[in-house]
């Protein structure tokens, strides 16, 4: 299953590559740290909400925006496995 | 600025009582503690990736879907506002 954080990086990055940006600059209006932007874009770590808001004010990319293209990079094949045990146990409640 | 973490939290809440399931039920199939996933609920806590995804099988919500439906709870109106600082900083850029 793929993971929220690293979906949400991985869009992160092409949106700021497509915009010929740096780390260094968006990380400067962002007012995070290069190594920390440069974390999150590699899904490594969990962003708080406060800092992907401002990273994505510095990328002047909406937040619903930014979900619907995750959205679109997860694809609709995208379905949770439910474990048979767990399915048993959702009958039964 | 609405945080990610909230408008996460009450598209879960609105997904489990659409199920009409309790916390009780929906945090034992996900493994996290009843407290928890309140306070993931109520976008007191930012819940894991991880964590996350275990809620969203336990709620048989593929993340995709659960991303487009808080994109569509935030609203085709919301735009980050970019602080006319750092505007001026990004032309300067």
């Amino acid at each position: 299953m793929t993971l929220l954080r690293e979906a949400i990086g991985e869009r992160l990055r092409r949106t700021r590559t497509s915009q010929r940006r740096t780390l260094r600059e968006v990380s400067r209006v962002a007012r995070v740290s290069l190594g920390y932007l440069s974390e999150v874009e590699r899904g490594r770590k969990e962003p708080s909400s406060e800092l992907l808001g401002s990273i994505c004010v510095a990328l002047d990319l909406p937040l619903d925006e930014l979900l619907r293209r995750v959205a679109d990079d997860l694809g609709p094949v995208y379905l949770p496995e439910v474990p048979d045990t767990l399915a048993a146990e959702l009958v039964a409640a």
